[in-house]
């Protein structure tokens, strides 16, 4: 289960019930994809630990995260702070015969690393695109893209994926040996998530309808 | 919409887009109870910022944490170290005719503060009654309840609510006046949670059958 890759740092080594680490690239590639919000956390010199969701999108080498430059966080962000990011992924709710062994199956993705800013508006402008098609495929080419002036009033960040790893938990509850003859029911629950048909703004002019890729939404 | 109560602290001040902010506690506690994960952030002495999925349980006056004393996070929760806890309920996608107005709708809640360490098995297994009744309300009455050496073997921790804000989204996007005309949809997507059917552990013992209050589990 542990499978065969090691921690990159010590600082991704998962200690606590070490068979539900995975150190390969892959694994943590295929939560970061599928999630849709991060938890960001960060040291405020102000105010100690602080974490906040935010919206991302993550290509093969960096995670991206976006923002306003007029945010405290944001901007300690772009100055290169340490930074943890977490996606995770609710599964399944574990009933086990006992308080002790409920559970819930997820799959968590972890980065650690400083973010590097982008400054220029091409590397702006793609850090977004890969956003914006990791949140809604299909979206960038029917939007209006940025503005000079917004890629200016946007901050951008990117942290490699080199510190990363995932943890995953999978499979039935695991009572006590004496307790699974007791008379309580065990199992689990599987989580999905839904999205409704489109529903339009109520500005939206006269004659437009949702494209197929909102249409037939899905994550 | 900012509500007309204020912050309680300097901390829970929300100065970026403000007019988000939900000061009352009325307002952070429907957001808590309606979560099922908390991203919880603390200050590792040797990693720097860490933030871990969590499962949690509140009442009116605290939220109530729970993990492996084995886990040094969960120990320097144990020592009250600082840290903030956050709940993100992802409601909607607001799909904006230009890419800078995207945005997401949700409702998430802060909380900051030191925790406080329950070291007495009565007020041990009460805190854990709050969480497991939060996560699977009905459940705890059903399953074997905790032992003194499971006890011992479970740290619990709780945070006062006093310092907490929350913060929400909801409607459409917010389009600049000159993209309104665009020949582009705009609208949202409403994201909807829903849970399988019990399915039965590979070990259950013949007879047994889910109870209503699983068969029937909403969130």
């Amino acid at each position: 289960m542990g499978g065969m890759s090691q921690p990159s740092t010590d600082r991704t080594r998962v200690r606590r019930i070490p068979d539900r680490a995975r150190y390969d690239k892959s694994d943590v590639l295929a939560i970061l994809r599928e999630g849709l919000v991060a938890h960001v956390a960060l040291v405020d010199p102000e105010r100690g630990p602080v974490v906040l969701p935010m919206v991302y999108g993550v290509d093969e080498v960096h995670l991206y995260l976006h923002g306003s430059p007029a945010s405290r966080l944001v901007r300690q962000l772009m100055s290169g702070a340490d930074c943890c990011v977490e996606v995770t992924l609710l599964d399944e709710l574990v009933i086990a015969r006992s308080v002790f062994h409920h559970s819930m199956n997820y799959r968590s993705a972890m980065v650690h690393g400083q973010p590097e800013n982008l400054e220029d508006h091409a590397a702006k402008n793609a850090a977004l695109k890969v956003i914006v098609e990791h949140v809604v495929p299909g979206q960038w080419g029917l939007a209006r893209v940025p503005s000079p002036a917004e890629l200016d009033q946007t901050a951008v960040v990117r942290l490699p994926l080199t510190e990363a790893v995932a943890k995953v938990r999978t499979g039935d509850p695991v009572d006590e040996p004496e307790d699974t003859g007791l008379p309580i029911w065990a199992g689990r629950l599987l989580r999905e998530t839904r999205w409704s048909a489109p529903i339009d703004a109520e500005d939206l002019g006269p004659g437009l309808s949702a494209p197929e890729h909102l249409r037939s939404y899905g994550r």
